[in-house]
């Protein structure tokens, strides 16, 4: 939903008696949470695409299998977790469009063995309207499961990859690639999990300045972000509008996390999972979430398509 | 999907390199499938409603509700295992439907309680057609995970609780009930997993003629059924298209299962759960699945909605 009310209605209808993990305070407003940890700290989560929402024909049926896999791989990641296995429910119009779907199996296999995640099973099923393709997805924490709501006072904020890269896709200014096969650093938030790293983590989805927003609302804390601290896309360098991209849309499923552990130790561990990193500013006292010298550009998630 | 041959390139492609579970010789042609022995025997299932194929406007939110749920714990059931925990993903137009949105929520937790379910999590997204539910479920198997590909001729079929009931419902012969909040009898599904009683189990979802039909593929048999056998739905007795409607309707959820216990063991078994069963017929020898004395009747898996 793009509504924040409308999904936070949905959400306090919908879960509103959801028992346990929904509430475990490891994994509050996460995408995924703790089943069990009797049951060695599994993980799950569940991410529908939407044909017009989220993918139009600028995606071919490979990358919609590429990206089911990578935006689901993307919310066990950053609980710290490694995904092992999925199940996957696809709702196809009628006629069956086969070659549409030896096309997704190719992007939807591609992308399981790139994370290592089998797939157990499905359900298919026809739909008179768009293809929806929801894939729930399983994972292991070895080590922390880090909510959004741990983030300190004091806590380094940062983040992974470099942001706008989907969007300056979207908006013509570099190939598309990063939209139709995004790489979320699933192996270094398994490994910051299991090195008890981040006080707080989530991955950007929706973008920096819609998430950032989240972790300190759920954190109950505020943020100083530095705007010439953004690791922004190749593309977007040098551009004025650059950080508009960087910080106001979404699909770039890099990592946000905060903690008070040494840089060194920070940027170390990503070079081993070959991952960029960049400190992006800090967590502070309060609720204000602080661009450094500038307002906040306007949120601009777009939506693939013409439906309203 | 309603047309088989689509529905099976679909799990060639799709499917094609499922490891272990999807394969495994306990569980073979389930919707649901085994995630892994070391984990106590954990089963996995996903189901997906779309409106005008599963539901349309004599389905209200509340029995959208406690259907998705119930199609979900009756495939766990039919593994012999008792349902755990439920991700949902919800795909709802815009403007967000509220009123629909809480009497989805009352239903839903109303059949969550039934079964014992926690629902741990969730996502929604935006849907520019139908609105689209995906509930994804576990269970726990402390027994025997029956599979579709065990059973041996010799044993008895058997079918719990009514058949044709959904079929009445839609035909206007009786009341909506069983249509609008089927109840699967879960808990005998999981008793008779856990006596090791079937040597293939599955629910009836599309009807006992196609259903049947599956089993016996997948266990390389045949089978021989008396119509006169078959517990036909109250509302359907006396009635000349009796049998039509009880063997070629799908939505009973009733469980169909083969064995070589005791009839005495079964009964005895259903009566503590509060389910009837009845003896339905004969696995046999070769591939012919016949009705004795008739021909079956033609499939009339009807959807919802006009959408061809």
């Amino acid at each position: 939903m793009t509504d924040d009310s409308d999904e936070s209605h949905i959400i306090r209808t919908i879960l509103r008696s959801a028992r346990g993990p929904v509430r475990d305070p490891r994994a509050p407003g996460h995408d995924g949470v703790v089943v069990d940890p009797a049951r060695g700290r599994e993980v799950v989560a569940i991410d529908t695409l939407v044909q017009g929402v989220h993918f139009d024909a600028r995606l071919d049926a490979a990358d919609v299998g590429w990206k089911s896999v990578a935006v689901n791989v993307s919310d066990v990641g950053a609980m710290g977790a490694r995904p092992t296995w999925a199940l996957l429910s696809l709702a196809l119009p009628a006629p069956l469009d086969r070659p549409w779907v030896d096309g997704f199996a190719e992007g939807l296999h591609a992308a399981l063995d790139h994370w290592g995640v089998r797939l157990v099973g499905g359900d298919t099923v026809r739909s008179p309207g768009p293809i929806v393709v929801t894939l729930s997805i399983a994972g292991d924490a070895h080590g922390q499961v880090p909510g959004r709501g741990g983030a300190r006072p004091g806590d380094a904020l940062w983040v992974t990859g470099r942001l706008g890269r989907a969007s300056a896709g979207f908006a013509g200014i570099a190939a598309l690639d990063w939209l139709r096969r995004p790489e979320p650093p699933v192996s270094f938030g398994a490994a910051l999990g299991e090195a008890g790293i981040p006080h707080a983590m989530m991955d950007l989805s929706d973008g920096l300045r819609t998430d950032l927003a989240r972790l300190c609302a759920t954190s109950g804390v505020g943020a100083v972000v530095d705007p010439l601290a953004l690791p922004i896309a190749e593309a977007l360098v040098g551009r004025p509008d650059a950080i508009d991209h960087a910080v106001a849309f979404g699909d770039d499923y890099e990592l946000l996390f905060a903690t008070d552990a040494a840089p060194a130790r920070v940027t170390a561990l990503a070079a081993e999972h070959g991952t960029s990193v960049a400190p992006i500013g800090t967590i502070a006292a309060g609720s204000d979430v602080v661009l450094t010298g500038r307002a906040w550009p306007p949120e601009r998630f777009v939506h693939f398509g013409s439906a309203e």
